[in-house]
């Protein structure tokens, strides 16, 4: 799966233009990425991308990585400078753009990088590239809804495999090696994050798998995801280990019908917001509304969570091509949690589900 | 395993106030783990701890994670503060800091953090942690000793059963997918690097593995580690498939010496570059000088890649429970590589190695 990385380089030269930046400077991120298709080390050594206004870029990496970064995409789409150990890189970005100017460093790029640019930059400032990437990076093109979507089939077919093993005596952490070995079995490269969370811990929405052992009468969220061809997903489903009671089937009922009209609710035009309302609407109406204590949902594309954020606050319109989370949950401290979420994609008059995992409260051994 | 909280954050506070910092401000990082051991989603959402001077240390966490903070040793040491999706988490770092002070922040904290502490701390300014926290980390107390050995160990074996797999006709991704599950097999709670750099690829250190096929007659370099408990390993050796050839017998052979001669010049009280220079003098003797371009070593421990830096230049003075890699190498552009590394532990008097796997040149099939 190739992408049009020259029309991004261009795009984001302009964005730059129009948003007053002198020069883009980019480390190991998504953004990297996004831009020139390299998937650097995420180490001390300095590595990162020089777009001055008006010039070529320029790929700065340390010489031990040189043939790794040529091997890259971005060997055939930007020149290459490289600093060996004991050498200052800092000096070098400087060396390349504008003196006293305004740069746009990515969002992830670490404090110790941004100190000594700001130290071999005097007079100069700062903004993140979110400004100048995410109008780009937040729509997505084909080829990045097509690997989203094979991310979101392997989250999907993990769920069932997992869900056919049977949870009952099985450690929180067990569960979550299982569905590790099954992302990377059904297209995932990598997996990327596993929240196991029974009984009570799945009142806590981030809860770490532990040592806990599901029991007969649980309720378990399993929240996974992992990494294809870069782009990520992210499941979220709850099960009850044998029949449920009636409160955790009329709570599980609120959360998909919460989701279902933050779902419906989505179209070009719309402000985030309102997506996040109206998933909230229903839980308040129900009664639950204080047990549903985080946003609605977070793009998601190169990275695991970005923009748009589904959430109060976030006035800006959809478009087609984006795609985000719809999640809601609801919450209760000491018993159990229900959260259910699947990606989704803005269409041209509406959204598509990225996941085909049924909503339904699925009774498991 | 746990390790003493208590103590390494009086000691921070010590280090603090020595160097004239008016707090620290530590996100989710190896440095959040050494001093309240809290392992935090590393998302965009902000957690911090905050430190002011002669005050009590607060976490500050997004809500829907008090539960995972309140759970591990952080919840028992430092008050914990949350705030809700669509608050301002900067504003309430803050409030807990004076105006216009020194702030040490996380080495890896992201810049989009940075910026808007910048902004909601007008006339304050930053420098890392490193300045701080580094003499106390680059120290290892016993308890970290045990789990960097516990991880080197992991990776001796898992060498010693990818190797006893054989390597020809098998893709340099299909054995670093072997070589991942073999370090959560062996005591590694998870896999967290793997180079597989064969035949020529093996001039690239930083080889990311990829399509080629394993050949009768090549030169392999497996770089690779994990991590348990938190603590990190980082082995390489170079193996030979089927019978090698003079020349790379010769190579082989002056990077053993040269690991060992970098070995022997490890004790107490030497810089960090002698250790550097002694590796290099036996490669400069041999003609390969310039076939060796990259520094000798890194220090290891929560990180893969953290102070000392065994680098030309670096005259700081090792110390009893300071670990590191000692790890030369020889790359011949479009032919093949040599690295020999393990990870060493300064003692009272020398060094000892926590890795076991021989240095010999393996002969597999």
């Amino acid at each position: 799966m190739t992408h049009d990385y020259d029309r991004r380089l261009t795009a984001a030269g302009e964005q730059s233009r129009a948003a007053g930046i002198d020069a883009l400077i980019v480390t190991p991120s998504a953004d990297l990425q996004y831009l020139v298709g390299y998937e650097a080390p995420l180490l001390e050594r300095l590595t990162a991308l020089v777009a001055p206004k008006g010039a070529r870029p320029v790929l700065i990496v340390p010489e031990l990585e040189r043939p790794r970064a040529t091997a890259s995409p971005a060997g055939d789409l930007v020149d290459i400078s490289t600093w060996l150990d004991g050498e200052d890189p800092y000096r070098l970005v400087s060396s390349l753009v504008p003196e006293g100017g305004t740069y746009a460093v990515s969002d992830r790029m670490w404090a110790s990088h941004l100190l000594r640019l700001g130290e071999a930059l005097p007079g100069s400032s700062f903004v993140t590239t979110s400004v100048v990437l995410s109008p780009l990076r937040m729509r997505k093109e084909r080829s990045e809804i097509d690997l989203l979507r094979t991310a979101a089939h392997s989250a999907d077919q993990s769920l069932a495999r997992v869900t056919a093993e049977g949870l009952e005596g099985r450690t929180e952490a067990d569960v979550a090696r299982s569905l590790t070995r099954h992302l990377t079995e059904t297209g995932c490269d990598t997996a990327l994050f596993w929240i196991v969370g029974s009984g009570p811990n799945g009142a806590s929405p981030h809860h770490d798998p532990g040592s806990r052992k599901v029991q007969m009468g649980d309720v378990v969220v399993l929240d996974f995801g992992g990494r294809a061809g870069g782009y990520c997903s992210d499941l979220t489903r709850t099960v009850s280990v044998g029949e449920p009671s009636s409160e955790v089937k009329e709570v599980h009922e609120i959360v998909r019908q919460a989701q279902e009209a933050a779902f419906q609710a989505v179209e070009p035009g719309v402000p985030a917001q309102e997506v996040d309302r109206a998933a909230r609407r229903v839980i308040d109406e129900a009664g639950y509304g204080k047990a549903f204590f985080h946003r609605t949902g977070h793009g998601i594309g190169l990275e695991e969570h970005e923009l748009p954020y589904i959430v109060e606050g976030n006035r800006a319109a959809l478009e087609q091509g984006m795609c985000f989370s719809i999640e809601p949950g609801i919450y209760l401290e000491g018993r159990f949690g229900v959260r259910i979420e699947d990606i989704v994609t803005v269409t041209g008059h509406g959204a598509e589900r990225l996941n085909e995992a049924p909503h339904d409260l699925l009774v498991v051994g």
